[in-house]
């Protein structure tokens, strides 16, 4: 979602503009307000389902009643089932702290990781598929065609098919829209790899993990604590994903076609 | 600050990388702790002071007795004046909320901007040193040129000079690492400009207004809410500085040498 702006370009003309939207959204579950995260309007009700599942608000999508992203601006009302039991006290202040940093409180590394059950999937990923995915999220990013604001975040399976693709100023945002669609739409995600348009820093590992896939990529670099939890967490992580080139900093045995793997 | 990890390229031979740190910073102000950050180690005494300014938790850096980031690894133990009062339990939400998303909860586009108060400033900086200050960006991200991986923020003043260059994983942190420095310094923000590397959002203009920054210039686009913030603020916001070309989205008249203006 993108809107046009007024706008004066280095000779001082003007130069109208179109830039990427950021606004609000306040996800409240059951009459609880959880989280506000600066969002780019739409997709708001794959957001909210995303992020209740990666931040571990929820367990399932099925637990989910409704979804109401129309009665209020900028709110996504979400309702469970009535036998689903949520401790709102400790999950208040545990998404606060998720949404700004995914660590919730953990001061440390180990404590950071600790936790976290290892991936056990075995599916192989062929080098081919992974460097033919960007030219396909490039394509599918219509809005920072018109913006550059975007973070784009799109899945893939293992035949190189794009599921979805999803389109954020936030990183994380697009990254739980992403999830969140692939969620409400029954994907095997076992099955599937992540690719992000920047770079890829811990929290999205952790999402990554959350959702089971197994494969995160990113056209840029990752962090060190990326890094790190991907190969406490058996996920594959690959980076600087440029065609003919990448890098493989976990879990490389995940791709097949590697030359020595 | 980066560190040597193992890699795979995409030949399947050994290709060693440097890459960013990223790990968990933990703020405690009098034995609160107020947020927690993943941030890149550095500059944490910075960081810290430029996050708690900036996010409104203290006014003014004479509120700060000591900054210790020696004690414990991965925290900053920040020690107030006797006479300095803070509201500990609202800060805590406020905090938790603004590290995430700098909208306190409000949810509302009008809530988030409104008890802003407008700056003032009549300063003018030529076109010409708003032009020559990405190369002087680049030049001094370090570890950028090493990892890719991190965002770089500096402060500039009219004559073009380079005050101080930050990097992050995060690019909020590497906004109130530079404001952090620049108010420990002394600097005098009304009469500079902070440029940034990557994208430019509401939260970054809310805190170049809270240090007082009249002008923010960003390497890439600028969200729709940064530009309407700015507008309301009476800030200058210049996107897609990439010379010989920028954008100028509101303020345009703090720019000298603009033809027309």
């Amino acid at each position: 979602m993108d809107k046009q702006v007024g706008a004066v370009d280095a000779d001082g003309n003007d130069a109208p503009d179109r830039v990427a939207v950021e606004e609000p959204l306040q996800i409240v579950v059951d009459g609880h307000p959880l989280a506000i995260t600066m969002r780019t309007p739409g997709a708001d009700e794959e957001l909210a389902l995303g992020f209740l599942l990666t931040e571990g608000v929820i367990r399932s999508v099925d637990e989910i009643r409704k979804i109401d992203v129309e009665s209020r601006e900028n709110h996504a009302l979400v309702f469970l089932h009535d036998d689903v039991e949520v401790d709102y006290g400790r999950l208040t202040r545990h998404v606060f702290r998720a949404s700004s940093c995914g660590i919730c409180g953990r001061a440390t590394i180990d404590a950071v990781t600790s936790g976290q059950v290892p991936l056990t999937s075995e599916i192989r990923f062929p080098k081919d598929v992974l460097l033919g995915s960007p030219d396909l999220l490039t394509a599918a990013q219509t809005t920072f065609a018109r913006t550059g604001g975007l973070h784009g975040v799109g899945i893939f399976d293992a035949d190189g098919r794009c599921l979805v693709v999803r389109e954020d100023v936030g990183r994380h945002n697009a990254v739980d829209k992403a999830l969140g669609h692939a969620l409400r739409s029954g994907n095997d995600l076992a099955s599937c790899f992540l690719l992000v348009s920047g770079r890829v820093s811990f929290e999205i590992m952790q999402k990554a993990l959350v959702g089971g896939v197994p494969l995160v990529a990113a056209i840029s670099a990752p962090s060190s604590l990326a890094i790190e939890f991907a190969q406490r967490s058996n996920q594959t992580l690959v980076g600087f994903l440029r065609p003919p080139s990448f890098r493989v900093y976990a879990g490389a045995e995940r791709i097949s076609g590697l030359v020595g793997c």
